[in-house]
């Protein structure tokens, strides 16, 4: 299927921060049909670098969408069911407002004026577009990695409005290591000459610096073992070691190359704002605790771990399973045996398609129920 | 105990690209006293970053080595015994020869002139300033991280002079992931404006992006675990979020501390070379196995790995292990319990202290009643 990425127009967004961003633009995409009871939505939430384009394919350039894998007709999020809606998030340079864009009150893009935003910013907007398109409840908000800190925080500032809400490979707070692989790449990106304190449009971006940042990104998304399999310590159309500072083994090509594309579709001051978003994330934040935070979700959750993730490990998705059994909530929770790392939630969609599925058929059986 | 760091001077070192380093420099710590037989010195071989100050105080500065806790009187290598010896590395920018020295042929600093090095070729200048300090055999060659890969080069390159090798932390082979770790370091400093292609000397060193390489690294030297309690999420002179891109968490004040504070005692061209040493560094390399590496060894080996390090993990030491039982050789391994990462053999040294004190009296008892 062939999709068109659409854009939302609402006079303004309310912040975190106290102030508001005014006029604000979303990008989004949908797939499926909403019925007539409009109870079949589903909002897919992106990860870090993700964007509205989550399945079918892309008409100017062909490419697929991020999760196409798991969204379409017979697919995990079955398209011949459900309404699908993905929507770019907030601070985001993917037809989303974000830094990148105009500011109305100069005519030169917002650069560092963006205020700074929160996943709970982004929640907010999306929840703008989900009523914007006639839809009082979703059955579902689901998303892997900071697609599942929002589908967190969904469940906990809209709880009339979220049926289910499906957090994959995710917490409930950044850790500080977590902060700390973040800090490196804004300090990568603030290193390069060309990032010009954020004032760099219309001339070169801070490409070398946005590239370090996203290199210890793509580390920190497989496992060892998985880049062992892909890698392990073969050379790079070579026979011997260069002894110069080429390249020498296929990860580095891999890491050069994933750095060097990145810089075509991701903005560096978004790169900027959202780590910072996911640093400040914490559920428990202006309740005290996770406890508090969760007590008045109506969400039946479904919690996903993979057994290989390093960068959002188990444990923590075993802390929001911990907060909603002491709540008596409705949760199950599958830690899905995988290789590949925080990427598992990508690229090895099997097991989880399964409990997805089955998951999403109770929970509308339940919905269309009531 | 003040100590003096020493300089030694050779013609010429060969290394295993097939050229020449003439003349060679290398500087070196001295600790105890060599005995009448000879046969109580060991030689302490260091990480990465680190220097021949491993034991006492610099007069100079007060500062104590980078193992003072593990090498004294009384200490896990204790220097009433016996004679300990440690030199900082070729390559290195902390007094022996490398990219940062003087090129006698130019008379200026080799930059990139510097020929590539390996961890063999490092351990081929050791190997000549222990002979120029008399001694024929070694009790025991020691380090962790890349201390241990000289360690297992030594058992392998000089049997005859080596009684037993104490490999800490470390592999035989660096992994893909351990490379891409390296290569990270390096795209970041060589993506800084003042490498200028390693020609930065008498000019700006090229500090913001040795400052990003650094920090990658700090990520790696400790664990999860560990991060959390030291840092956790607590704000650095704050009570909240900045929501600009100044420090808002201690754990981001800690990396840029210690990024910040590297530049000044350590040389960028260094951190390429040494990396690449590391990332070229396989045991196996002209053998075609570590059991054929491995064939001619006459040394006990204490191999030692901690439980929390995740950048050189436990089954990284115990393929060194099975390679040595598989030839029935005098293997003891230890996996030591610990929270601290890979910096546990710098900072954890309990338990280590205890093994490696036991390990060192009975290889001497059996050393001197040969």
């Amino acid at each position: 299927m062939t999709v068109e990425t659409k854009l939302a127009r609402f006079d303004e967004v309310d912040l975190d921060i106290g102030s508001r961003i005014a006029p604000v633009e979303v990008a989004y995409e949908t797939y499926g049909t909403l019925n007539a009871a409009r109870d079949n939505a589903i909002l897919i939430v992106h990860a870090f670098t993700g964007d509205a384009h989550a399945a079918g394919i892309c008409p100017e350039d062909g490419k697929p969408g991020w999760w196409d894998n798991m969204i379409g007709p017979g697919k995990a999020f079955d398209t011949n069911k459900y309404f699908m809606i993905c929507s770019n998030v907030l601070g985001g340079c993917r037809g989303t407002t974000g830094p990148s864009s105009i500011n109305p009150a100069t005519g030169k893009p917002y650069a560092l004026s963006f205020p700074g935003v929160t996943i709970a910013d982004m929640v907010r907007l999306q929840q703008m577009l989900v009523r914007h398109l006639g839809i009082e409840r979703l059955l579902a908000v689901a998303g892997g990695s900071m697609g599942g800190m929002q589908a967190l925080e969904w469940a906990v500032m809209y709880p009339e409005m979220v049926a289910s809400a499906i957090p994959i490979a995710t917490t409930a707070r950044h850790s500080a290591q977590q902060i700390a692989f973040n800090e490196v790449g804004r300090q990568a990106i603030m290193a390069d000459l060309n990032w010009n304190n954020g004032d760099y449009y219309g001339g070169n971006p801070p490409a070398r610096g946005l590239a370090v940042a996203r290199m210890v990104g793509h580390i920190t998304f497989m496992s060892d073992d998985s880049m062992k399999q892909k890698f392990g310590r073969r050379l790079r159309d070579k026979e011997t070691f260069s002894f110069d500072f080429s390249v020498d083994f296929e990860v580095e090509s891999y890491l050069r190359y994933r750095g060097s594309q990145f810089v075509n579709r991701f903005d560096a001051n978004s790169y900027l704002y959202i780590t910072k978003a996911l640093d400040y994330f914490d559920l428990a934040n202006g309740y005290g605790s996770l406890a508090k935070a969760f007590e008045k979700t109506q969400a039946r959750f479904l919690v996903i771990s993979f057994t290989s993730d390093w960068l959002y490990p188990s444990y923590q998705s075993l802390e929001v399973v911990s907060a909603l059994r002491g709540l008596n909530k409705d949760v199950a929770y599958c830690e899905l045996e995988s290789n590949y790392g925080h990427d598992a939630f990508l690229v090895d969609i099997g097991a989880q398609t399964e409990v997805v599925r089955g998951f999403l058929a109770s929970t509308y059986r339940e919905v269309s129920h009531q």
